[in-house]
């Protein structure tokens, strides 16, 4: 009943049991070596998908795909380390003035990005519009920029050698209908950041329409399990369920995003993307034991912009650049006066998709440039003919796709209707 | 949500949608054609496990598996075609009598059979312990024979020819741990025996410890499936459930089973093999539009006799043969005196299968003379000291694994005991 052959362990899980360490631990490195075939993880990934994983399996299942490549650790650095991840969604450029913040703060932060993919955006895409920024540094070199007491914040792409497995997995995942399982989301997630070597850990759980989970329950479930697997790694985690029915901020597209980041480090920017900045600068300086600082002083003084220039430098980008602008502008007009009732953030993050600021399937290249402005926000009035969004592209052919992804992107209501502010910040998940 | 591709198909079945006949149609020509791979494959028939084909979808299941390949037809035979098939069972030698009694009575029978797996029997396995005799025919052969008035006879193996796509997903199944789904099981037998083009169909499906579902409930559920399949693709079909909890007749293994089917068509052998051989015989001559004939007089009189000597001669084996002989036989001796309340046809099953009678997986060689005698059945009285069993093998290495499978096989009442007599035939399906 707990043998170690694949089709013992796919029927186990099938039938409902729970696997063993050794099951574990030998699916998932025999996977990775290419001695189990992707049709038997397959089939496993399915039975997972009905049967779920408990507590102790999900945390072994991560363990195994961190012991498939290598770990970094940076418990030697003179500053504590902390991170923070979010799980997806339309205008989230938060990553770009948490980071150096945090850093500006005293802690080390050492985050390892991702790239746009469907409706959402990557961070590393967003970084790149900067010219001169590289994503893809060595460990070395990572660790040197953390120990430097004037940076101590790098954000980069995740080597090859960390968590090979979830990568093998996950491209399987992609195409048998195995994305949608809670314990294999939250291990994916949490094998990336648990090898990084981060001390503590902050999540952004999103929820809403422009989220991979759409439903509260689920993605309040998602952080349940994540903090969870960060206690049994010995990693401090907290998460954050946090509302993605409308974008954040004003923009969605790589160089607006880096703009808008620029705006709030410089003291300014949307009250939103500041609200959630704090927030989670909040939490992640909680968790890295600093509690005598406010992140909003060092935001209002210019102690973080001044960290994000030098962050940005000790990846060879030039903060003071002129960003890429799209050679094409198109605007979007209100049908009515009234008040913004509604901006959907799903068919944001398609349309920008479309204009050029994501992609579609991994490996495509993304526009710099192109993106949307989003000039009237959920509660804000508006006038008949005024602007609501403004689409930019160096490929104007993508506009009628853009244009049709946003045909009933928003409602207005009657001038004087009063629209409930939602509350950005739902919840708060910790072990 | 109706999409043709694999990802489609499999997140709507996981989601628990019925797959529409594009969908099925596409997927099983896909994956035949080796357009769809096979993980994806693997995922949806783990999906299926969990969520089920309903009627329409079986249906079209099995036809796309029927369309992969080519379909034999008999219908302009002088004769009605009629066939059984037996989901599988220990010393389950029905068809070797069968056969040629209900082509004596005016059938023609065209019988695809299978090989041994696991604690399961062959029928061409049986077969071949009989010198000279082939279970490879040609279409153009399988024909002739039918048309013959002196044969109408043909038990021999599927052409690779017919139903290719579920050779395939049957592999498939095997090593993914989703053999165990009514819907593909049914599937999967039905797709040969409508390819095969028999007219109307018996089906044996087997309960308890030696068959390969052991709940009457699944049992049924098969049958009523399978009937359904029938029906809706124009084959008349009736289903019997039988007893498997305890061999068949008096013997298990290749050559012995054989003589004991020579014992039947003779009008001995043992009264369970004469019983089931007789009320499926009756079903099938029933759906043939046979009814002024009882198998029970073919059988007492010589005609089902000469029948069975005909139909081997016609496929090359020597009725008069002497059939092979174990090098080493080996007798199991009861303990106590008394009643047998039990023996265990699963443990008889697996120790004649670790003698050489059967194979662990496919391909592996057989030994024709392997096997086990069985001296005593549940409800007959022993006495200590007397053999129970009897076992037949070339290779007396194997006899520690039989006897260690044969350790709980059997248990003796103290003498006196009554034990009630199971009935062969539980109950009978049909659409």
């Amino acid at each position: 009943m707990s043998g170690l052959d694949a089709v013992s362990i796919i029927t186990a899980k099938r039938d409902g049991r729970a696997l063993t360490d050794a099951q574990i631990d030998w699916i998932v490195a025999g996977f990775t070596a290419g001695r189990v075939p992707d049709e038997q993880m397959a089939a496993l990934l399915m039975a997972i998908v009905f049967r779920g994983l408990d507590r102790a399996e999900t945390s072994r299942w991560t363990a195994a795909m961190i012991d498939s490549g290598s770990r970094l650790d940076f418990s030697d650095l003179p500053r504590p380390t902390v991170d923070k991840h979010s799980t997806g969604g339309v205008g989230d450029k938060i990553t770009l003035p948490l980071t150096p913040l945090v850093a500006a703060c005293g802690a080390a932060v050492p985050q390892l990005s991702g790239r746009a993919l469907g409706h959402t955006g990557g961070t590393l895409d967003k970084l790149e519009a900067i010219p001169g920024w590289r994503a893809q540094l060595s460990s070395a070199r990572m660790r040197e920029i953390l120990a430097d007491p004037d940076v101590s914040a790098v954000i980069c792409a995740a080597g090859d050698d960390l968590a090979p497995a979830d990568k093998r997995i996950y491209a399987l995942r992609d195409v048998t209908g195995t994305v949608e399982s809670i314990p294999l989301l939250a291990s994916s997630i949490m094998s990336k950041k648990i090898a990084e070597g981060t001390a503590a850990l902050v999540l952004d759980v999103k929820v809403g329409s422009g989220a991979f989970l759409k439903e509260l329950s689920q993605s309040r479930e998602l952080a349940r399990v994540m903090v969870e697997l960060g206690a049994d790694a010995g990693v401090h985690t907290v998460a954050l369920l946090t509302d993605m029915q409308t974008p954040l901020g004003r923009t969605a597209g790589n160089a607006l995003e880096v703009a808008e980041a620029v705006e709030v480090l410089a003291g300014g920017g949307p009250a939103d993307v500041v609200e959630l900045t704090l927030a989670l600068a909040r939490e992640m300086l909680a968790l890295a034991g600093i509690d005598a600082i406010d992140p909003a002083d060092a935001l209002a003084d210019g102690r973080a912009m001044d960290r994000w220039r030098s962050m940005i430098r000790a990846q060879g980008g030039d903060p003071d650049a002129a960003l890429p602008i799209a050679r094409h502008v198109e605007q979007l007009c209100a049908q009515d006066s009234g008040v913004l009732r509604r901006l959907d953030a799903m068919a944001v993050g398609v349309a920008a998709r479309h204009l050029g600021a994501g992609r579609a399937r991994q490996g495509d290249p993304v526009q710099p440039a192109a993106g949307i402005d989003i000039h009237v926000k959920p509660g804000e009035r508006v006038v008949a003919g005024q602007p609501v969004l403004s689409l930019h592209t160096d490929t104007p052919a993508a506009l009628s796709a853009a244009c049709a992804a946003l045909e009933d992107a928003w409602d207005i209501a009657s001038p004087g209707t009063a629209v409930p502010a939602s509350s950005l910040v739902i919840d708060r998940v910790e072990a």
